[in-house]
């Protein structure tokens, strides 16, 4: 069964260590403007920085659920390809984001394409799933695919 | 194995659906009141549409995680079924924040309640595994429910 | 199947009631101190509730993605084990940091360690699938661990 699931894990592993990054930048960037906890409020960029690393870790449960949801239901490899994209984008993005306010849209916008792309291969994924368990119904070869 | 989880994967896929429109609303909020990131502070009426999403998001995960281990180790069928009402109170919760910090609190408790049934069947559930694999014990048989 | 993931299962439900526990007490803290939703400025006693609350919560996801994820690619029981700790020492940064900002630090960075811990039997368990899926090769084997 590992086999199925192996490549989805490695790309979990892999946001795994892309948020423990995030997380250190910021404890960095505490040190470096001077704002200790529990305060949030600081200089611009230390706030940009803490907010970059708020909105990843909001998303990444997100991500990883659509992650293997669409590798599960759908496809491994398609999903682990998109998963891949997913962290390069937040990776930009969390780089944009510490630069300027401004830095932060290109890479937000195309992670969040990479994320609604996984969706839609959840949904297809569980809605044929669904429909064979179910309903006894191959939709794709319903619908003269193969 | 599929079929012992697609009711699972659909209500998740729906739960991210419903967390995107949320994160959605967030942002149009911060266009109507004019607040622009890294901020988070504004109009009460900003604020409380950004609480209740953090409030969705922080909750999200929590929900997720309980939904599959209630689903895995109890019922597919009950889970997915609490699942759905747990979405439905999010929605309600959503809404009434949105329009006073007074109107959250009814939806807030219905889907409170749901979480904690959810909570009770993981608990439920992993014990009587646990039992069975571990102490070869039928605990329902014992206690003479079969 | 059940039997590879009760141990895991029962961690997962023993880490979201302490998840639970934490949203109490800031429940708790907020009537205290009177501070009402949506606001989250409150005195630093309250700040640090609310902190090591949304700390906690932060960390949560990543913790159960990597459980489950050594536990599933690398092994239940060592898996399971480093679960109890880390809940353990997230419960003693929740009382230290409810006290003073100083008091989280040990037991944050227990619950760092054993976080990497279960990062890097993850990331060794994934890597050792991949081989021998993808390259036939059993890494273990070759390094002359049997």
């Amino acid at each position: 069964m590992e086999e199925a699931v192996v490549g989805l894990g490695a790309v979990t592993v892999l946001g795994v260590l892309e948020q423990v990054y995030f997380s250190l930048q910021v404890i960095y960037a505490r040190r470096k403007y001077s704002v200790s906890p529990p305060s949030t409020n600081g200089p611009p960029e230390f706030e940009r920085i803490f907010r970059a690393q708020v909105n990843c870790s909001e998303y990444f449960p997100i991500f990883i659920i659509v992650l293997w949801t669409a590798g599960v239901f759908f496809s491994q490899a398609v999903s682990s390809c998109c998963g891949l994209l997913y962290l390069y984008g937040r990776l930009c993005y969390f780089r944009g984001y510490s630069e300027s306010a401004h830095g932060r849209l290109v890479p937000l916008y195309f992670s969040a394409k990479v994320l609604w792309v996984l969706i839609g291969f959840s949904s297809v994924g569980v809605l044929l799933t669904f429909c064979r368990v179910y309903l006894n119904l191959d939709l794709l070869q319903e619908l003269g695919f193969f």
